[in-house]
Parts: structure tokens; sequence; C-alpha cells
């Protein structure tokens, strides 16, 4: 299997077709587009039978990305826009496997407090849960809401626990019918972060964007059907960098160009053809630890430390 | 003069000695290390003369920088061993231009809402400010304590005003003797992130590193020595692609390979090797937009309110 | 002068009035009530002799007092037409002062780290600023675009330096034509906690409301008219007993009870009592100290040691 | 029973004793005090029968209080040495219930985006997990280190579970040998605010204090040993002012006054009779709702929103 460094179907079919020279349809793979607005678009990619699952190593099933433009400077219409447009591809999802009073468990994968891992902890806090309102106070809750739970269960470095161990252990205690998992993936493209959102109804695999694969979070473990809500805020480095020297070696390769053109390119800033090839755009790229957050804290008590100390 | 794309004067050296192919004693800048332990080393570059500063493009003057190793996994005693060898080289350049009763404002420079820019005004929280108390309740306070004051003037984004003219308001009305300001820096390396501090004792321009030159904060615009505390948290995407492909165009011209061998490299994932190159190390490096707080805050928005509309 | 312990005109008045017996037409304080919507009403007093000043302690001027009911389970709606009448009446003001393009400073007081005084430099993260975008984007600006800029002075305790020091240093420098401050506010009442807005023309002192006097921020000391925006989100513990046991000592003279009716209420629980009696209502009401962030930043670390060191 | 409004164990054997006059033992609890220094003080209550558990509603088990004083201003090494009398405390109770290599499990209790709330969770962040290494890299953990783990639930508003029920979930799936709960309690008394931790071998009732009481955490519902660790971060306003009330109806007695007491008491200031009586000492105390985080965060916007909108 080609190694795809990404979490995104849409993305792993292409980069297929790329390696293999096939633009037209794919055997297993049926996708289709859809332009909600001048900034929204989704499409549906559902893959169908083993062919396509080996082609770009994801199961059966169907895998929705919606896009969005210039998230960066989002007004409140367009979140309110995109929410609807998530609310409506979640809800088809939803209605193919369970009724609508069928009971529903959010987990918020990922880190609170690692910036681009905390997405789905931070999701979790504004989720409307009614589980505990229906069995208390039936008397308020209008009749046929639908039971709804949230967890976030952190991850295996901060609880020492696997999170499908303790979600196992959550969903054979409250029976959901359904487990909906909101988690922040790695992508290979940079115009990807923070504006496109997969919905898939194969389960997720924590980490497995960045080469950290943990154990699955899937209808085959919690013994129910999980929707993955998944979100691509970072890059991994290295794959960028890989990429990078892929399309120089093309430019080469296209002009034939010999040692003189090495040379003169070496001295020249690459930098901002880098810039331009990367397709960056207008975002202030940085490269930084995912730890950051944890390191900046370090660095903060030498610094005021070492301050106080020299007055 | 060279883009040198890094704000560390000893970096600024390697670079232009690296592309004039001078290995040896440079004219106009001194250096002299010192190994402290295992962990810690300083490294002090003086600039002494107009050639000096031509060179490298920074003005005259001191620029101490202190490495410290494996700072992700920082002990108690590390972080205060860190701390002491920051004081004492802190103290030597501020008994240069003041003495010792001499009053101080520390300046946090960047901003508290973005991760990696975050570092001064959490500094700022933690120094422990007298001027109030010598002020207001003279009799609680040691006689000789140096007064010292301290302020996060925010960025000029979130102000719409130049930093250089909030703290130039400041000093005049307060009358310090000498300002220290702290930034987060971008650098060339990522082994230095979060692992070097510099200190000098020229001034800074906010944001010279990443392009974004603002006023420069120094004794010309503020009349009173500035001393500057710069810790690299960033290293600009495109600098570091830059730099990814340099090697490769290296790799390339030693080997004196022709078009076969650029087939073979694309063929192969080069990742590893890009990983390698780039001393990526223990640490896990992502790319990300400057902006990923406030776009997590969108995301977050965008799904939680999607997943309550389809309930 | 009557000690009112709380920074609202209105409040203050009502004390005055309920201590002199007055309940008419006091000379010196005009008021006017608006009631917007069932949730949303509006009180404008305005002070305009020295009788008034003396009355209840507040220079002359206007202060406006905009009451939300309820705001805990505020919609979206709710906060946007609550927005709207600050909106109105806050602009109704500015024009009293200066013209439709004069430059506004806005200024966020308070410490982003003691939650309930975080009110200011939240807000100022939020305001839209311009300055910087006419000074150096122009073309980029709709013609006839007010100069807006906003700065997070810190307080005294963590920067050693009166806010209003670094103000008139900004002030000096900028030269807006007004200021407008933002600040978290002590109130008598405790259905008055963030769900009152207080908008004066007079200018702050802060730390008033709580007996910590700074020095105040006025026209006097910065030379330009200065709004105050004011929202109490809290109650002094102290005020709040000794409003309890006035509320009791009343009871105690209507019934002019002897010593058997105080034995009697010392045997029951006087718990609910109290809670009807203080109006708390659906509110969680806790008593805490002002620093309990930092406090729980201790705890959080003695008690995470000591697991640490037991296993 | 009494209404004892308090968790802490010791406050209600006083409470006890004062409302019986009991000065001297009582029947089913022991108590014993020690003072480790000037700060420092233990006292480990026991209640051994029935008798006991009646007096004080709490059920049969070891209660060890530790007390520190002026943790407010508290240097390192104090917070160094109140962690190493806990780690004593703790590890003498975890080896009345099982062997040194007994996996445990760590519960960080409560809702990390409510100040006085946040404890539990934020000291979970910082436990050392083991059990991840043990299972996945047992050559690199030195033979006998015990499993550790560690989980922050949430709260019942914001996951619509009962916490029991998430964690006989994560228990029946990890199988730890024994429980550890840290958890934010109420207290009677203002000096008790995060300077007393309370460890217990009997498990706890989340919410107890504050009357809003959750399903029970304790070997009977978990089937293996729990032990509570709990501090104190408020104090309910109700029992307070009841409480301030309480203390002028004895001062009151005490003088068997009249009338003429009650009208010169109403004209002065009670303010600061009331701010000794309480004992609130050099802590700023405040009253605020518990929900005080997010009602800054709905005041932020409206304010906010309404600058803009008024430029």
């Amino acid at each position: 299997m080609l190694n795809f460094r990404t979490d995104l179907a849409s993305e792993r079919r292409d980069i297929y077709q790329k390696v293999q020279g096939t633009e037209g349809k794919l055997n297993g793979i049926e996708s289709q587009k859809e332009q909600i607005n001048e900034k929204l678009s989704v499409e549906r990619v559902k893959i169908t039978n083993e062919e396509g699952e080996k082609a770009i190593g994801k199961p059966k099933g169907i895998y929705t990305t919606i896009d969005i433009k210039n998230l960066k400077i989002a007004q409140e219409e367009e979140i309110n826009k995109a929410s609807e447009v998530l609310a409506k591809e979640l809800g088809d999802i939803i209605s193919m496997h369970i009724d609508k009073q069928g009971e529903i468990l959010v987990v918020g994968l990922g880190n609170e407090s690692v910036t681009p891992d905390a997405l789905g902890p931070k999701t979790i806090n504004e989720i409307e849960v009614t589980r505990h309102f229906i069995n208390y106070m039936p008397q308020y809750v209008k009749e046929g809401t639908r039971m709804v739970s949230a967890i976030s269960p952190g991850v295996l470095g901060t609880t020492g626990i696997e999170t499908v161990e303790i979600l196992k252990g959550v969903v054979q205690n409250i029976n959901p019918k359904l487990v909906i998992v909101i988690d922040a993936l790695a992508s290979r493209s940079i115009e990807r972060i923070s504006s496109t959102i997969q919905i898939s109804d194969t389960g997720i695999v924590p980490g497995a964007g960045v080469g950290n694969t943990r154990k699955e979070i899937s209808q085959k473990t919690l013994g129910v059907p999980v929707i993955a809500i998944g979100i691509p805020t970072v890059v991994e480095l290295a794959t960028l960098v890989s990429e990078g020297i892929d399309i120089f070696i093309e430019r080469l390769q296209e002009k034939a160009e010999s040692n003189e053109y090495l040379n003169r390119l070496q001295q020249n800033d690459k930098y901002e053809e880098v810039k331009e090839a990367l397709n960056i755009g207008e975002y202030n790229m940085i490269v930084t630890p995912k730890e950051i957050d944890g390191l900046i804290e370090n660095m903060k008590e030498i610094v005021a430390q070492g301050i106080n100390l020299a007055m």
C-alpha cells in the first residue's frame, strides 16, 4: 500500500489516481460533488468493495468531505451556514444507521492542552446533552427528544489507558445506539487546515495520520456504529518537505537541466518560489513542535526566574 | 545583505561564514564559547565595528546565546540551573549600562492568545514587580531594592498602536533607567525552538524574524538602553523547505547524478531521509497556521452547532 | 458621606433615598426609565449639580444602566439585542462629546488571569481596531471610518505602575479624542452580577467598589473625555453579610421579639430563610477568595506532586 | 441528622460537639493531631462504629486532614514540604488496602472550565501515568513500578452521564486494584479554602457539600477501595450568612440587649465588625455565581459587539 500520510479519503483517492495515472472512474470508489455556494462545497466518496478498500487503504463506507473557503475570516453567518451543511450531511448518515430516537454518545478525542489537538474536547463542551434531563427530569423534556451524552476521554499519553478501553466501558454501561467521535486529523495539504470536515461511518484510528497508531474505535471494537468527524489541523513537517522536494524534482526534469541550473538555483533565494509552490497563500505558516504549549511553560519559568534573580 | 531569516546573531554569523567560505575569525565579530555543563552552554558574540554590522545585519553590541539541551523533558533542577545562568549573563549586561539601583521596566512582547507568540506576556505575569511597593509602602521594602515594573503592551494587530508608541508613553511617564523586552523569535533551525535564549543590548525590531517588520524598540526610540531577551518558538515553513531543498541539491551535486537518480528518488518515499536531514529528531514537528488558536475556535463552533442541529 | 460599597449610581441613589426616607424627586438627580422588552430595561440617571454630587458621591454627568434578565441562559439573539441597546446608549453619549470621526482609544481594565476581573482584557481582544489600517493601508479602509485603538494596561499589582500613568503616556503619544474604559465592578446586589451594564461619562476610579482605590481615570487626568463601561461581576462578602444582618434586625424589630425568639431562631436552620432574603434565586452563589485561580494552581501542584511521590 | 453543609469530617465533628455540648471524647470517633512545623499540621480522625457514623453522617473509615497556613503566598519549598506530607499520609492509607505493586486509577472530578471546580482535572494533567509504558514498552520501565492511570470523566451537567457510570465502565475494562478520586469540596469556613486537604478511604459523593448530591463513588459502587482527596475551594454563601447571623445573635444574647442596641447597630456600618467576625483576614473574599466564567464570556460578547456597533 502507498504511504498516504493523510486521513482524508478524498486526498487518498487523488494520490492514488496520480500515482496510478488513472484519471477516470475507479472500481469500488464512487464520488459525487456538490457546490453549495461560493464558499462551501461537499464531496461524497463511497467505498463499495474490497478493491476500493485496497486502493486507498480505508474500509468500505461513506466518506463525506465539506470544504469551507477562508474560514480564517469567517463571519457569524458563514459559521451558521457551515453548521447547517454539516448538520444535513451528518443527519443523513446517522439516519442510515439508527432511528430518530436512538441514543447517541458524542466523544471528543484529543488533548485539550495541546492547541492543535484540542478541537475534540473543546467541541464536547458545547454539545447540548439531554441524557440526564430525560433520566432525572423527564417532565421538562419534550417527548421524542433523543438522548445525547458527551465525553472527552483524554489521550493515552496523559491517561495511560487506550481510548478504546475507556469508551468500551462507557458504552457497556450506558448502551448508546451510535457513537460519534470528533478528532483533529493530519492532512497533506496546507489549504485544508481548519477548513475541511470529513464525516465517515467507519470509525477512526486515533493518531493514524501522524504515524502514532492507536487501537481502532469502530463498530468492531465498540459494538455499535461509529461515525467519525475529522478536521485537519496540522500537516506533518517531513511530509510537507518531501512534497516540496517532489515539486522541485519535477521542475528539474521538465527543464532537463544540468548542474549549471542547480548551481544557479542554490544561489537564489528559493524562498518566494517555495512559498508559491506550497500554496501557502495568505496564511502565516509556522513549524513548531506539537508540544509547544508545554515548552513555552518551561521557558516562561526559566526567563521569569532568571530576570527575578538578576534584579 | 543576505536574507538571513533568523533573529539569532550566532546563526547569522554561521550563515555568513558558510556563504563567504570563511572559517576563521571575522573582522568586527568576536565570539567566545563556554560549556557550563552537559546540557547548558553559553556563546557570547560581540559586534565591534561597522564591518561586523554589515556582515550579519545587526547593530554593534553584545549578543549572548544560552543553549539548553532537551528542554522538552526538563526537570525542576534543570529549569533552576538555566535560570541561574540567564540571571548571571543578564546581570552582567545590565551592569554595563546602569547601576545597582537603576529602575528597570520589563516588557513582554507578543500576543497571549496565540500560543507560539505568548511567551512575552506569560513571562510578565511572573515578574516580581516592586515599583508600587517602593512608592506606596516604602517601610516594607528592604533598602536598596531596585524598582521594577512590568507591562505587556499587546501587538499592533489587536491594539492598532505601534508597540513602540505605547512604550514611549510609558517610559516618559515613569522614567526607568533601562528597559528589558522579552520576545518570541523565529529561528532557522528546529533544534533551537524553545531551547535557546538570546540576550542582546541593542533592542529589538518586533516581528523581524518573520518578515512583519515593526518599528524598532531601542535606545534610539526609547531614550534609555534596551536589553532584548529573545527565544525562538517557531521556524517559518518556507525557510525550512528552502533549506530542505538545498540539502538535496547538495547531495545531487556531490553525486553528480543524472536524471536516473532523480527518477529513482521520486519513487522512493523520501520521508525518512528528509526527517533525518532536517534534524527533526524526537520532536513531533507540525506545520500549522500561526492563527491556529482562533481557527480552532471557529471550527469548534461549526462542529458543535452542526451536531446540535443534527440531533 | 454614606459608605455605599457600590459603583452603580442607581444603587447609590436607592440607598440614599432609603436612608433619607425621601421617596420622591431629589434635587440634582434626574432619572428616567425605559423598558425595552421583557428582558431588557434602561435607566438614565443624570447628576446635574453639586447637591446631587454630594448626595451619592459621584461627579456630575450621565450614568446609564442597562439591565438584562437571566443572562445566565442567554441565547444568541438576546446577546445581539443587548449589544444593540448598548450600542445605541453608548453612541448617544459618545456623540455628546466628539464628532463622528473623532479617534477613540478603548481600554480594558483588570487582570486577565483573575476570573471575575478578566472582563476588560477579554473584551479588548474582540474590539475591531482600525487605527493601524488607516495609518498603514488607507486604501483598504472606507472613507470616514473612525480610528479605533485598544489596550489592556494590566493592574497595579502585576505591573507596579498606576494604570493612569500608563494611559497618560499612551494618550500623549497617539492623541485620541475620547477614551472608553471597560471595568468589572463590585455591586451590592447579587441579581446585578453580570446582568447590569453602567455607562457613564465621568471616568472611573479603578477598584473603587472594593475599597482598593487607585488613581482616577478621567478627563481631569487624561485630558480627554472618558466614558466608563462598568459591569458588576462580584459582591463583596462582608457587604453582603452586613446586609443579611440588617434584614434580620429589621425582622426582629418588626416583631418586637424577645430573647425567646432569638433562641428559637438559633435552633432552626436559617439557611433557607437567608437564601430567600438575599434573593439568591436560581444562582449557585459561592464565596471564594478573589485569588482563587492562583490558589488552585498552588494546590494542584501539591496534590499532583503528593500523589506522584506516594506511588 | 444535623445539616452540616461541609464535606470535612473534622468540621462535622466540631459542629456535632458544639451542638451537643460534648467537649470530650466521642464514642466511635477517634482523633489525633500532629503539628509538622509552623505552617503544617495533620489531624487523623477515625470513625470506628455506627455511633460515630450517625453522629457526623460519614461512613466508618479514616479521615485525615492536612492544614497548610498561608498557602496564598506559598514558596516552592513550602509546596514541596506539603506534597511530602500528603505523600506520606496518602501512602499510609494506600498500603492499608493494596500491596506495593497494585494498579491504581487516579480520577479528577469536576469541571475544568469552572474555576473553583477545576482542581481535579488540573491535577490529573500532572499525574505521572505509567500504565501504557508498562504495557507497550516494558523494557524502559524499572521493574516493580506500579501501574498508574488517570482520567477526568467530566461532570453530569456537561456529559449527561453519572460520573459513577463512566468510572464503573473504566474500572471493569482496566481492572485497577484501587481508585483515588480528587475533588473540590465545599467547606463551612473561609480559612480552609485552598489550605486544607482531606484524605479518606470511604469514597465520595460528588457535589455533596453544595447540596447537588450525585451517586456515590465508593467500594460499594466500583468494587475496589476508593480513596478520596478533597480540597475546599468555596464556601456556600447562604451557609456563611447564616453563620454570620448566628454570631450576631450570640452577641445580642450575651449582652441581653434591648431594641436600643439593635437601633444603634443598624446605624453603624457593621462592615468592619462582620469582616472580623467572619475571620476574613487578609483575603479578598468575593461572592460570585459558580458559573462566573461562562457569564463573563456572555458579557464580553455583549460589550465588544456593542462597542463595535457604536463605532
